[in-house]
């Protein structure tokens, strides 16, 4: 696991990122156009197929090698509070995991993807960021490159998911460091906080932005700093998905602000992604709203581990079965209006 | 197909309607409770697994025969110009689905649903109703008939859609009688007419009313008067899932206003339905706000077929594919918090 050896080689590595081929794109497009059906009726369903087909690079995309990837991590800053579970809850569901027992094994088996579970020393909890960088840098680059290199032979499709007690207070963290505000604004009841737990991580995410100051405006160090393995891990994988150009689906908040990040280093840096759907945590809608990204579903979920993002993984599916298997106007001897 | 052999006799068949079982409901909100997540944390996935569960008479739903039924019926009022679409294309279109050829066929194949495709006499459109009613109690009887029989040996789910040139104008004018309001309120570009199409439909239902006068205030006569064959098959469809108890997943603008007189005629009428999204068609959402149903989906589809319902289908797989097979916190051994 050493693809990225120094920040900056992984900041090299965030630019000039690969474009969608347009061409593919085009030939998509004017599929959709001759289909039995009139235009644009399918909705989202014929952006996506068009979207898959850019990235993918053909005209008619397949899903027939979905990866979900689930990182789980550990993190200092649940000393203050900041979760209705207890931190030992990351390895107990990451056991739960490997036996079939969660969620996310029933969605990934319905939505016909492969799941890879990777705990990220899950034993070692980051640094409480409220007083220091979460991560030196070598234990980041160490989490960026195992997502990076966990997204290997082109599959069609990535899908990405997390778990970490406490995580959802890094992802308001790190959205407030690179995108402004106060704690009270990105911060949600998580797994089920109370009143006084929700203050507790306000006041954390505000300490944070105290305690690292002008250091978070580099994306890349806001990641480090006040971010977690499993995010880091995350956006390793993205960035891998990125230059291999393969299409990505985002899950909830901590996803979602694993992927922020790039696009603060290049506007253009998530076109390879989706939002699967809008988590019931608050900062999510606000993020994606910050990033322009408009979710698939809005099923009040809030659990993570790619559960949201799975269960899109269906959509996805019908939008190419349409567009790869409906007859042409011409083919069915339907009149064109 | 003689079910029904008077409306009055229909109209007895409405009244004490069967209800759910709250006790499977009950086992299924407590086993929810127990899975490994924190509580809530599935959102609407959770809601439709009990859902599932109060209508299936089980504590764990199942999906393994789900029947989509697709009505098709041909309409006088097509003749005042509110298609973007000739008249014909119905019959085209019944063709398609028989070749396997339009996106319901891909749709339901991915959903893991048999499709049946009903034709209604589509070589005789029902009279213009903006002149007189487009069915005689005869012709209205058939076709509710039809449905009602079409819901066969009690699947584990029924989805319903449809198929007929000019049907968008139908729906408004029988939303329109029931609900209120002015044709320009509920009408809206269907599969794509421009202004004066639009003006054309809002006419339409304007005339309509005046025509039919109070008569319409019966939501079976506004059904008879104002509906279509598919509409009065769907509606037939969905009472015979109601008596077997059987969950309904309903498309979009077309199938939700031929759910409305059964809510008409009994507030808790479309309990055992759930709509699967809100169309792109102006008129379903102000027709599911009337209804105070929240639709699962919103991908600005506007095809109709049922293709918004299959896709939902996989939201209740998934649904109860987390029910039925998730650990408990006590078999999984996580701490819950």
């Amino acid at each position: 696991m050493t693809h990225f050896t120094s920040i900056d080689q992984l900041r090299t590595a965030c630019r000039d990122l690969p474009a969608p081929d347009d061409t593919s794109a085009e030939q998509a497009r004017d599929r959709q156009g001759i289909l039995t059906k009139p235009p644009g009726s399918l909705g989202k369903l014929e952006e996506l197929a068009v979207w898959l087909a850019s990235w993918q690079g053909r005209e008619k995309p397949k899903l027939d090698r979905v990866e979900v990837f689930v990182f789980a991590g550990s993190h200092g800053v649940t000393n203050r509070g900041v979760s209705a579970f207890p931190a030992e809850v990351t390895a107990q569901m990451v056991a739960n995991f490997e036996h079939g027992g969660a969620a996310i094994n029933q969605l990934a088996r319905q939505a016909g993807a492969n799941l890879t579970v990777i705990p990220l020393d899950i034993d070692q909890p980051t640094v409480d960021f409220t007083i220091a960088p979460a991560m030196d840098e070598q234990a980041f680059l160490d989490a960026v490159n195992i997502g990076y290199e966990a997204v290997k032979d082109r599959p069609d499709l990535v899908v990405l998911g997390e778990m970490g007690i406490g995580n959802t207070t890094v992802a308001a963290a790190l959205s407030c460091a690179l995108l402004g505000g106060e704690g009270a604004d990105w911060v949600g009841r998580g797994t089920g906080v109370d009143d006084e737990g929700l203050q507790r991580k306000a006041s954390a995410v505000d300490d944070a932005k105290t305690c690292h100051g002008n250091a978070l405006s580099d994306p890349l160090e806001a990641l480090r700093r006040v971010g977690g393995r499993e995010l880091a891990a995350m956006f390793g994988a993205i960035l891998a998905a990125r230059h291999a150009q393969v299409p990505v689906l985002l899950d909830g908040f901590v996803s979602t602000a694993a992927a922020l990040p790039l696009a603060k280093l290049d506007p253009n840096g998530l076109a390879h992604t989706w939002a699967a759907h809008v988590s019931a945590e608050a900062g999510h809608r606000r993020l994606l709203d910050a990033l322009q990204m408009k979710p698939l579903l809005d099923l009040g979920m809030r659990l993570g581990e790619a559960s949201g993002a799975c269960l899109a993984v269906n959509i996805l599916r019908g939008a190419i079965a349409c567009h790869n298997g409906m007859a042409t106007f011409a083919e069915a001897g339907v009149s064109d209006g």
